[in-house]
């Protein structure tokens, strides 16, 4: 895929930050955020994807309603992105075995397979890109 | 309100940042983060206040869907609180008569009655705080 100048700027943005932020409804349809790590895999503006815990509450949240955004602040530069779209949550060895780094048993009992480990694939439709008192509203194809 | 240890923990977490994180549910129920300044005013975890433009895609979301959350992140300590509960927009002049301060015609056309400049006010329900690897439910009364 031809990077545009847009998803250049963006990607930008996304690779500066140390915390991604991402967003979900709870089981009484209230929105929550919580912090993560930055995506562990990116490809360009449409999937990202995240390791976290399995017994993790947003795990639940995104299996009962997978409506999710992302976002990324760059409080330097006074500018910001969210994405909106939806997150899956995958429990597949393919991909596991793609993200599992040595040292990652510090924080996943039983290992890569031991249940554990999850990982979360965000898929982006809807842009919207802040930067100093500017908005711009984008698809993600 | 006396206030309890836990309060004046989050309090303290709330004061240190220079920016906080709202959610919201957009027309397509969709949650959406966005960064703002800190709270221009807060009663202990269960009001806060902040001032902004009227036209913001927020200000629609919640006169659509007053469910809401606000999220203030810690990286150093890596603490984070969620709270989640609903959202008013307050057109009200007693209320910006208080938060109005010298030099907001900058942000705000028309100044303190021009029609841009507006209260959010948010009234937290439960909470959720994480520090390191644990995590505590409460609820805010």
């Amino acid at each position: 895929m031809k990077m545009t100048n847009q998803e250049e700027k963006i990607g930008k943005l996304i690779e500066k930050q140390s915390v991604s932020f991402v967003g979900s409804i709870d089981e009484n349809d209230f929105p929550c955020i919580k912090a993560m790590l930055p995506p562990c895999k990116r490809e360009g503006l449409k999937y990202f994807y995240w390791h976290t815990n399995n017994a993790s509450m947003k795990i639940n949240q995104y299996k009962n309603n997978s409506k999710a955004c992302v976002y990324f602040y760059d409080s330097q530069d006074i500018a910001g992105v969210t994405l909106t779209g939806t997150m899956e949550v995958l429990d597949d060895i393919e991909i596991k075995k793609e993200i599992w780094k040595n040292g990652f048993d510090r924080w996943y009992t039983g290992g890569m397979d031991g249940g554990d480990f999850i990982i979360i694939k965000f898929t982006a439709e809807n842009g919207r890109y802040y930067h100093n008192l500017q908005k711009e509203n984008f698809k993600i194809k």
